[in-house]
């Protein structure tokens, strides 16, 4: 088969590469129908996750169709229309028994395209099939599907519902790429009284606007702290989501929380921050972490069949598979490309 | 009266003052019987904590007689034995209506020996006597009551319940002073398997064991991660209580927590800590700060009453209330003295 | 002044009676601008709640104008336009300083129109002015705010919050008066996937579908469990709201409900009904009972000043003050009149 | 082998059956060590659980060594020495990913001694392998271990954590059988104030103040309704559990629960109780049911291990594992023999 392989920092090839095959008993091998690309990817392709080793093939998220399954399957069957989710679980230690799969001791957590070949070719195998594939009802389409797979479960996992995001809050997403966006759109699910985006550059913002923000703020031009106080009587947000990475980001979040109220890292991070202990001590902040679980998924493929929940709108930019090296440029570009997610077809 | 005020950095006297007033119809007034020293009244002699002004009486902690009470009062009358919590509470105001009296908007919080004269003299005003007096039953002594005014909520509130201690939990306690023992001793009302104290002085380790720990780590001597980790295989604590307020120990609070466990900050900080994202931001670590509420107050009086706390342990000095200067350099010298509370009677 | 005065059971006047004056230190007196009446009032008529003696007052509802303070009340003070909450709070005792103002021990609770005078005249007494009075933001109308006294915290409160209400659940309401009304209208606020109104009467659920329910069961024609355990699987829903108040209703609920879900029950019964452990033992079910708290108001009260909530539909029917005789015929003949809230103005 | 089989109501037999065999990847087979017998047993007998069948093995409880493994198994070996759980979890099912295995859909749930044939046999067939059976510790003996197969979890999960136990709280307890004193134990777990055991004979009484109870009521001979008023100055238990199962008791538990309090159903019921929800219906009560889940053997293990819990004295009555029958008889009169669990060895 045709698969995207990573060739250590900086290189990747769409080349032939040996099908996949059943290992396991818990194994599936799934036909990639749709595929997009994450920012992880591109951390990887700069050389920053050095798990990844030369020869892995990328990519984390797919929907796809059941090709083979191993003998102690017994969820999905070849033929089935499936969602990967970004996340295996063994489902059997420690961690997935309290729902915390990306935590997985047992060979899954996240694998895919990272310690085992992803999803990014046109055949993947999946372990542990039975508690790491979703069936995909018809009604879904793939491209709405794929959004499933990591930006919806993460946004909604690690930025709403640890931030716990209640009705009547004024909740501050600070960054408004793809997860940023997805955390706008999941944090109305529970009735926040403004979504307030802030971001560098007025194009994401004005993008924001359609996935929830009611209120945006360029922090490059104007005090995201007096902005959001002015909003609160001098409060500060109930509610704060980083979705960017870098300390800059994360030191804003917690200036911008109020006191009592939640800050909900989703960005992926390279460096330490400074947490300002000495405002903070007495504030009662709660500050959490988190790798997406993906225990929400049945949960927002529910919604997203019942249309409560639109993913349409993330899919800008649309290729072949086989045009994935194309598709890269364009969403590594994403500062002209307004790229937020590339749709990659069979 | 006499009291003792605080005249600017590096300096204090106990000296005349003019007596307190009932001010405002929900004042009473109380007779200090016993009272004692915070080590944030030592950051305050120390300049650390700008909004005490010269003049100010110090102290927020107390047992003691009501000797007159206003208008509006009707839980307490004068005669009646009462503890003065640390934290007044106006009762009123949205965060006093959440529980969150430690941030409450109508003058209440830590005022006392802060914002308003404080406990540290014969005679105290109390705002808001009704949310910030609780009645003491005959059988718990002065000495044992007023380790509830600050240490014992503070310590259970901010480590043990915001670290959500459960039973069979690795709880790690960072510092083994007066809090941080208060935190081993009240975390051992969840069951914990082990409650190791971490500390730099043998001798306060030691004490430690006194108050619950099991385990203990001088982690001058000893690397402390590499010990939690081998009694946790691997993982590290579920709950690790900040009992210090450095950055150091603050910094070592998070390389000790398990994926998916609890850092608890009860330290009272004068610089920002950093903080290690690049390593935490997929571990679902969960980081609470606080300032002591006091709504567990009743509870923790209810279990001296009835022997489930002993408080007895903290009082290690005593002193004549008239003696509050020596008493202070005996509270100072805690390394040497090897003073945890000293009990000032009047 | 006039006021409605109970007189035993089947008996009510609009007569003269005194002006309600200052008590106690904390009191308000508040003109009454604008009233209304609950399903409760009908009650005490039949003489159902014997607490209530002849010579009481109805009514625990109403917008009005603070007329004087005692000397204790420092949050509201003459000419501030307020909403009477159907609960006041003493704000001291072991209760409400949970914020379960309903089991106020003070001398709260519901006391309005039921232990002390009530609403419906031109002048109350409010005891504990500071905890039981909110002041009423401009954009608000007397009409929109007088449903924030009991309707909707009771129905957000006792129905979708104790009821845990989470995206894209199945909520059955059983019952489609006022209360199961704001139940059926605030358990969106939670994003349900479907809200299931049940009745008897075709014109109340036909009128539930403008307050948000998208599916409707005629409990009298059709089997509310059948069709229940058709949209979901067979499982039954989430979480089921009885707004009702008879055992039959109650019954109803549990059979409605999946195994680990919610049945939160709103309704005053009268009786004890059936509860089937036999079937419900191994059900992992949750079933809540109370009185509202109104910890909520201030959070609905903001969602209704930015639109969120809609608190226009309940009004159906308008009178003047002194027509409130008139009112009671047309709220009790609810079944011909399809009153929902009948809306009383000086 | 030999196993005890059902022949229909009344009708037991140890006898002669086919040894059984691997029929799914995922299964275990595992020798049976040590076995119990559980009250549930004896309903069955009589004829109470209409979907065992003539012919059924019955058992829920066993420590064992596994023998053989299906190809899917990866957590246990052949040689394994293992704790038979009383529920068996698919794992993949929408209440298996949820920790509800009780309410497991995918073949699990309690199936042992039920559905399919239980552990009172030589040899027992153990589905779901991976998420059913537990390692044990070579220092747990199996006569401990097995009060982990069932009634240890049931007790605390459906009990205790149901119930929401918490420091200071009284604890009423009613039933002081196996289910009830394991209950009484593991509530300590959360430092109440008391723990009231409540029973009709003496002697069980008596029996449960080695298991923690500081109180004790014989309903029979006492009004519990008022013993507990008195205790909690007229409020009422903030915890009852109900562990009998007749409508009686569960009627007394909820007389017995102060308002904002929980009743925690643990007892098998056979028939419809009354609820008084004339008198429930303001009192914000909460009541849960719940079948055992078994989420907690992990960490009810470890407390074993570690010597926090100590589930020895549940072992009254010693046989053989071929005595079986005459062990039913003992068990079956406990009033007599005062067993309260009946250790049957290989």
């Amino acid at each position: 088969m045709r698969a995207l392989v990573y060739g250590g920092p900086g290189k990747k090839e769409w080349t032939d590469v040996p099908d996949p095959v059943i290992r396991d008993a818990s194994d599936a091998i799934v036909g990639v129908d749709t595929t997009t690309i994450c920012g992880t990817d591109l951390h990887i392709l700069k050389g920053d996750v050095p798990e990844v080793t030369s020869g892995r093939i990328l990519g984390h998220e797919a929907v796809g169709t059941v090709e083979a399954v191993g003998a102690a399957v017994t969820t999905v069957r070849p033929g089935d229309r499936v969602l990967v989710s970004c996340i295996s679980s063994c489902g059997r230690c420690r961690y997935c028994r309290e729902g915390r799969y990306g935590q997985c001791l047992g060979g899954g957590g996240w694998v895919l395209g990272h310690l085992i070949d992803g999803t990014q070719a046109e055949y993947v195998r999946i372990p542990f099939a039975d508690t790491s594939l979703y069936k995909l009802p018809a009604s879904v389409t793939d491209e709405e599907g794929v959004m499933l797979s990591d930006i919806l479960p993460t946004s909604y996992e690690v930025g709403v519902l640890n931030g716990k995001v209640r009705p009547a809050d004024i909740v501050a997403v600070v960054g408004a790429g793809p997860i940023g966006l997805a955390a706008t759109m999941t944090s109305r699910l529970f009735s926040p009284r403004h979504v307030v985006a802030i971001d560098l550059a007025d194009s994401r913002l004005e993008m924001s606007k359609h996935f929830g923000a009611d209120e945006t703020i360029n922090s490059g031009r104007e005090d995201a702290v007096e902005r959001i106080k002015a909003m609160t009587d001098g409060f500060g947000a109930d509610v704060v989501i980083e979705a960017v990475g870098v300390p800059e980001t994360f030191e804003l979040c917690t200036a911008l929380v109020r006191p009592g109220g939640h800050v909900a890292n989703i960005g992926v991070h390279g460096k330490p921050a400074s947490l300002a202990l000495d405002k903070l001590w007495a504030a009662d902040v709660t500050i959490t972490t988190g790798l997406v679980d993906t225990y929400s998924t049945p949960t927002l493929l529910q919604m997203v069949v019942t249309g409560q929940l639109s993913t349409k709108p993330f899919g800008t930019h649309h290729f072949a598979l086989a045009e994935i090296e194309q598709a890269y440029t364009t969403f590594a570009n994403a500062a002209e490309s307004h790229a937020l997610k590339v749709v990659l077809t069979k």
